[in-house]
């Protein structure tokens, strides 16, 4: 069956190579230099955009060309934003005594989302993964560290994913930051243990086991 | 378990509704706009833009912009071009007695691709279909009759897809040429039949029973 099918794969494969025009040609090579799309997904959304309103793909056109030109990264916490330092970094109502340590953006929207923390935030644009050749020195430790020289903090949350990588670019910075000795920083991560709304069969052993030793006095629990 | 998951799914929608940049949320909201791309996608496709290199989403966005701008379609078959008609009918060396009526440039790419025809295209642009309210006169089949008014052809081939629309649409079309009496115009459909390379047992039983209809000399089908 797999090998049956292989003459027609080619196939679809050729089917890509020529089209009639140079500018669809460009445009479908752009798109498909994008992660998860590939030439056909990319032709499918060109010619999408032939057939909806001009204004349509000159929005999005305009959009990216604007983009790497007027997005650049907080000098304080590497969040994205178009000015000097980002709207949270420069928020005075913003608790500045707690920092909440985040793999990317995408955390820092969110945790926002959740309204539950109003301290703010330190963007690694990382994680540590020697797999992928990502090590402490690709992320922006040394400016959190110098960040907290400067501005000495209570409280620093780790937030990063319950993953091995997670656990480990935790664990370096704890070590970092504690073998400095810059003063009595408490440290924390964020609680994990079985989703809002799962049942509690088909929760994974490790995260109900975790879930059953971190344990919270019940009325805590309950008004949260 | 699909209630429990609830309040998570309803979470990760919210998530997405605070951004710290007006670019970014604007170059997220023109990307979820496209087909099959949602607001995470859309999120995703950004953030790998802003890692990469400041041409690559640069140059992405000039070709939209220019897209619009540059794209026509074909005067004569309707078929992507940058010029008044299309490299296919221009080209002299193409046979001008012979019409391959597709549903959009996708059909013109791939049999282009099979180098098995050498004629020219009619590009409709769609297929009847009542259920997305396209009928006959959204498509181009009134300039494909006064097209082959002014220049008659020896065979129309009709290359629509194999499903009940495109067969309404072949069968209308059919009837509208046949009803003008134009003069002896040869149809032909393409053959349907078993894919090369599929096996037997997996082929359905109604392209297996055309196949075995529309069976061919075995001479015939060897030096194909």
């Amino acid at each position: 069956m797999l090998h049956g099918k292989t003459p027609e794969q080619t196939y679809q494969h050729k089917h890509l190579s020529t089209y009639s025009s140079r500018i669809l040609e460009e445009t479908v090579a752009e798109f498909s230099r994008l992660p998860g799309i590939g030439k056909r997904t990319a032709l499918r959304l060109v010619l999408h955009l032939l057939k909806s309103a001009p204004e349509d793909s000159e929005r999005l056109g305009n959009a990216l060309v604007r983009l790497r030109k007027e997005i650049r990264y907080c000098s304080i916490c590497h969040n994205i934003t178009e000015r000097e330092t980002c709207a949270i970094c420069s928020n005075p109502s913003r608790d500045e005594s707690v920092i909440c340590v985040v793999e990317d953006i995408r955390d820092v929207i969110a945790i926002e989302n959740t309204n539950q923390f109003h301290g703010k935030y330190h963007v690694l644009g990382g994680i540590i993964s020697p797999m992928d050749g990502i090590g402490p020195s690709d992320l922006a430790i040394d400016s959190l560290i110098s960040r907290l020289k400067e501005h000495p903090v209570k409280e620093l949350i780790m937030a990063l994913s319950a993953t091995m990588e997670g656990d480990t670019t935790s664990f370096f910075i704890f070590k970092k930051i504690a073998s400095l000795q810059i003063q009595e920083i408490r440290f924390s991560t964020i609680a994990r243990g079985v989703s809002i709304g799962d049942e509690l069969e088909y929760a994974d052993e490790v995260t109900l086991g975790r879930s059953i030793l971190n344990r919270v006095p019940y009325e805590n629990s309950a008004t949260r």
